[in-house]
């Protein structure tokens, strides 16, 4: 059975909010980061999430493509277009990035009720 | 209590199946690399499965450590081979490498029956 | 809800345990290694266990954030002192150090019984 | 004074093709994925190009950063593109990932002709 | 003979500026994190800048370590603090922190004079 | 121009024995575990030599690479194997691997006199 994306997603938020309280100036200027960087320019916010997500995969952050997978559902990322955000890991990262590249399809195909 | 391999492996490739089916081009391409690679050659199977073995332990790809574990019972390494095997990534990889090369034996012992 | 990371400290343990009987003489240079690092020097045995929560957190290592976040409330780090330590890794690290920053901080707090 | 990339490049491809005549078997299949990766799909090749390079810049690999550079300049990505997706990679890597994106900037100049 | 760190600290400065004006909004984020990191806090701006040391041998990023050892030169790090820095990351990244902590050691040793 | 490995295997041996005199505890201990690590056993040296390498190649560590690619000549590897050894990083580690197993088989050749 596979895992509960959802329920993951939650304790990333829960533990999140508890790291940016206790040292509020560094994580602020961290979502500031995070915010100037997702919004649109001369790529689109989905593009960027989507190059975040193939990031979270190459370098195997499980968490992390749990957080990307929601948001590019989020941002209206299709299907297909995070499968073939994923062969480009898998170029970039081999078998390691198969196996975490998988974990993401399925964490999206949760999130995005597919 | 210790994590079920058995169960992980499972799930592992029931995703794998879905990002195959998702991307039967570049997975194909990527499966093709994994059979030659895996083949016999100058340096046997058995050799090249316990070297991705030290591989997923330098990493901490935990999915792949399931993967190569499993493989590598199969091909018929011994706990002793797979044992020096580890302390290969421990020497390239330290602490964690420890951690992860201690969960890879667990896994292995799991497959090969100990 | 969150991890028991007192449970998943204890599998880790009961998996080195095993590594180390099945490769004695690596593993106990190994530990040898870390016996020596971890002593006071020109600093402190609490200060080195911070920096090696910070490499944990930055290379993502669920396992030894585990075992460092027990091992930094043994030594007697503060709660803050810990919060600071994983926002160095956030420096050094962005996103996925603070999903796993987020993860360290949690581990603390039920090692240190907060 | 900065790095000769197109020096560095034509020594990476130099490289690469002794390596892809030792072993023709497992490197034409990784060919065959990079090929298929890269093909136009419901990404176009350029904006897949560009996560190449995220990803590059992200896992602080510089030969893969001097590839993957002169590959976007190829496939007509502009500077503003670039720069925003080195900003990908320093929101999901931090410090290390701003050192090795300043260095893809300047890597993608060269070949650009900025 | 060892490569010129203060050359290779020019160059890092140089390619950082042409990056943080390409995309001043991320980046000026990014600077703001910097800055609020390696403040003084609970532990003081010269203890975070030999974590950052660390984490930099840790995950082997080259141009990392050429600008936190001139940073802990500048911070008034002692030789022997940064040695013992480099032997926990020794423990935390086994053979290649023992390669790029010796490159860490001779950069430190260039920027403070020794 | 393809590199001096020789020349960057000197200045790799300088900077390590300065810092083995800096931290003569840590270093000799790690020492230590690279000694008991690359004795024959079940596995024989050099068939461990050359899953170091592949470690180094998969994990993007130029300096080891120049390490383990002088030592892998040493224990008598063959070119063959070495080829073989480099398919396993790339199949564990995808483009990055092969750009730097392509400077592994160069690293190789110089010092095997190919």
């Amino acid at each position: 059975m596979s895992k509960d994306f959802a329920e993951r997603a939650k304790e990333i938020d829960l533990n999140s909010r508890e790291l940016f309280q206790a040292a509020p100036g560094p994580m602020g200027a961290y979502r500031d980061l995070m915010t100037k960087v997702s919004a649109d320019g001369v790529l689109d916010g989905k593009t960027k999430e989507l190059m975040a997500l193939a990031i979270s995969v190459a370098i195997r952050c499980e968490g992390c493509i749990t957080y990307h997978a929601r948001a590019s559902s989020k941002k209206g990322a299709s299907r297909e277009e995070v499968a073939e955000t994923i062969t480009v890991a898998v170029e970039m990262g081999g078998g390691p990035a198969a196996v975490y590249g998988a974990e993401a399809l399925a964490a999206f195909d949760q999130f995005d009720g597919a």
